[in-house]
């Protein structure tokens, strides 16, 4: 994400820096200056932050009291981090769109194995790690008392299953003076396996009177933040066209790739804008799209190796984005590729394509 | 040129490596290597090359005899070095196009002020200097003898000049294979004054023969090349339709920028698809297009600074590029700014808007 982020801010004319443990990471070769250190330690935020104007985060895994000290100091932090805060930890997010009234799964909090024993009317439900989960990671479903020994035993969020119909994720940006504009909902097909977005789809196939719900919850939870930024809300629509959120990423964010193609202003450029203090863009289409990412292949790791590549370019309105990580392993997010198309049928024919062409392997 | 080359880069798993003699040049902080050398020097282009799989060029002005001893190494050279031979030398060029029966204005080549007195009976005619101009230096026009005094005193040519209805350019791409895609023909408005872009548009408003004319001969011109690359075939529309070629650029083009957002697939991703043997995207147009380049103030030198940036970024379907030069001077390239519309008049008056608001200058 930081890395099309840089690829973004060479439009701009503004110095770039990068702050990661990794100098081989996508980003290092992007940017005016990395610096290396890790992004959770305070003094290194601190010390990376300190000549800067403008900060933003491309995970919310920070450590947020530099955060803080920087903002204190007058530095515009974009999210604000008592934002990351409240995100970073699932309970206090639930926690969160219930003090505002947002529609939210219900929940009780759990701290150990033991504990959430006692819950078995709540099931089925979905154990969340309060801290840490990532990338389907720290996410468990519980179905039977069986399913107990799965969980975490530390601070999670037992969450009342929803009968989904439909996942979807709408992107709300708000500038430095809280004017507001929103991204048209995308759908997500989900692997059951991975528990990783399989495909993507823009617009969503529901009801006007869903997305119209859907699009009026995203914005009430963008602006219960009271903070700049970019708000990914996912949330998750049931078979009564009842609209729950999921949650919510205070970011640029997996679900907003395909706007680089497919929309007026991409979620990269927008952010930028917001910390600029330019005006917004027009979040409108260009095009449908979908979208699909290229993950590691679960049977190899090592120095990565993509096939299929010159195949899926030889087909029209696609577009590809490789990372540049130099290592695969499976489940790991190492590219995407965005189709542009009229209409959803072709739109789903290419990412299914895509998905059958092109391999994320190691090289032997 | 080279910058926008590096941003489309970062969409595939490559290592990219720049030669320039700034440090601080708009590239520099976009590629994995920077190395610092003089690209028309001999020694510095054959060691930049020697561990490299190909090579491409932003300018014509490089030392071509070190790509010529890469090129006969195994290295991809795109375009060939014998392209950048005929083209960087006006006389060459010319003596090319008539040898291939390419319409282009009839030409004299001169060698200094003495000899261009004998030729006024070739008058009104344009007098290029054979190497070394760029951007509108290196060119005269010369309507009565008393104009002798501008010409060039040194290898030149001389050549008609043509009652131009409209100037075009259409830009040719050929793969490995020799596999060929045309852009749409653009239409460029100069600058009386500066003789450099006003502002471009596309497509071009010319009768439907006229452009079918166009294309054959930047098909034409793009294939006698014999070399896989892109073909920027400038070319003069004259008030009874006939079309001669102006001059050929062998590599990504200023009449090529609004292909990143108005087109399928940008130039500067087509050229990574030429180069990295993949198949040839589409070039077609997603929507109108107009261009306006931001040029130096004509009174500012120093440290640059951009005004009316948040006022057009406020206006839709408006595309910023800086290029990140930390320094103004008078009529040079600091960035440009594409613009998407439904029509001509919406394009072109977003293009004057654009003109009169931004304004390039230096720091007080």
């Amino acid at each position: 994400m930081g890395r099309m982020l840089l690829q973004e801010a060479a439009n701009y004319a503004i110095e770039t820096y990068i702050l990661e443990s990794d100098p081989d990471c996508p980003s290092a070769r992007l940017c005016h200056h990395f610096i290396q250190g890790d992004i959770r330690n305070y003094e290194d935020v601190l010390a990376f932050g300190q000549n800067l104007d403008v900060l933003t985060i491309e995970i919310e895994a920070v450590n947020i009291e530099a955060l803080e000290v920087l903002e204190a100091s007058g530095k515009t932090v974009v999210p604000k981090p008592a934002v990351l805060k409240i995100i970073k930890n699932k309970i206090l997010q639930k926690e969160h769109y219930r003090n505002h009234q947002i529609p939210s799964p219900a929940f009780k909090t759990t701290y150990s194995i033991a504990e959430l024993k006692g819950e078995s009317d709540f099931l089925p439900a979905v154990h969340k790690i309060a801290e840490g989960g990532y990338d389907g990671r720290g996410v468990q479903i519980l179905k039977h008392p069986s399913d107990f020994e799965k969980g975490f035993d530390t601070a999670s969020v037992l969450e009342k299953m929803v009968d989904v119909q439909t996942e979807i994720a709408v992107m709300v940006a708000i500038d430095l003076n809280g004017k507001l504009v929103l991204y048209p909902a995308v759908e997500m097909i989900f692997d059951p396996y991975l528990n990783l977005l399989d495909y993507q789809l823009c617009p969503v196939n529901l009801p006007e009177k869903t997305r119209w719900k859907a699009e009026a919850i995203a914005v009430k939870v963008a602006k219960s933040f009271e903070s700049p930024g970019l708000f990914a809300v996912e949330m998750l629509v049931d078979r009564e066209g009842g609209v729950w959120v999921n949650e919510t990423a205070p970011r640029v964010h997996n679900s907003g790739h395909h706007t680089i193609e497919a929309h007026i202003t991409s979620q990269y450029d927008m952010l930028w804008r917001i910390m600029l203090g330019y005006p917004l863009g027009s979040a409108d289409s260009i095009s449908a799209s979908s979208l699909v990412n290229l993950i590691g292949d679960k049977d190899h790791s090592g120095n990565v190796k993509y096939e299929g590549i010159s195949e899926i370019l030889a087909t029209e309105n696609v577009y590809i984005h490789l990372y540049g990580k130099a290592q695969t392993k499976p489940g790991r997010k190492m590219g995407h590729i965005t189709i542009l198309g009229r209409d959803r049928i072709e739109l789903i024919m290419k990412a299914k394509l895509v998905k059958e062409k092109v391999k994320v392997i190691s090289q032997p």
